[in-house]
């Protein structure tokens, strides 16, 4: 199973490819799509699902695995992620993959086994989950990290459903 | 100008079209894009994003007029309502059409001259100005509102500049 994992933001939307194979994950690539902060806002989305459909289509992943947003954060910024995550979930739909979404605690609970870990203690538990050459930058790292969550899910369930 | 003003909505997104000629507002059309409830939430962005599409193609509007979030909402809420926003702002960029956005202060203080009418009032303002023969549905007169309020703000624009 491969998984594009994405951390959704405005000014860098981080993603991850990983795949499992014989209860192996894999890295596969990861990235940081930036946009340009000059231009306007609605250009901006646009930027990001372009991009995101090269991605996709470049890796041929089975699944999106999205990150949720924390809703105590900043009201305003919170909102403006939102926008970003409306047309990440409409690329994963318009190139006809599935997605599944995952809260931060889910994510650091996967990832670390502690849902209050830090963002530290989540970069490195994914360089060493994936045996990375180094420490993956933040926002790839954290689409890497949703990716991880997401086949720990699945295994899961599938665990249950066996 | 012909103008296409957006209130967004997860489960109804309405539209308004309005064209002004000679200093004349002229309705010609309005409507709700409706979203199936059981469908999953990605499912129904695509199909706001689709419609709006049909919707642009069908009355080639020059510019879209969009209803901004109100920040004192319920955040939940307000957080879908934004995810609806970036697909509705991709649909404006894709479709080659300039985008405007006003706060719901604005739209009311545009079309009934006081910043905190109410809903019924604005619904009234819409009918006259347009001269419609009957209130148009809630979501499809919050529409017509942007649109009217976007007239409005250009043609102060312009008497500034001239």
């Amino acid at each position: 199973m491969r998984v594009l994992g994405i951390d959704p933001g405005s000014i860098v939307t981080g993603y991850g490819v990983i795949e499992e194979e014989n209860n192996r994950l894999l890295h596969i690539d990861n990235g940081g799509i930036f946009t340009d902060s000059n231009a306007d806002y609605p250009q901006r989305l646009k930027e990001i699902y372009e991009r995101l459909k090269l991605v996709v289509k470049q890796f041929s992943p089975e699944v999106m695995a999205v990150e949720d947003i924390f809703y105590a954060r900043n009201a305003r910024a919170a909102l403006k992620l939102a926008h970003c995550r409306g047309v990440i979930l409409l690329c994963a739909v318009h190139s006809g993959i599935d997605v599944c979404e995952y809260t931060p605690l889910e994510i650091k609970q996967a990832v670390v086994g502690y849902g209050r870990a830090g963002k530290k203690q989540v970069q490195r538990m994914v360089k060493t989950l994936l045996n990375l050459p180094e420490i993956a930058q933040i926002d790839a790292s954290d689409a890497l990290a949703v990716a991880i969550c997401h086949i720990h899910s699945f295994r899961t369930e599938e665990r249950l459903k066996g």
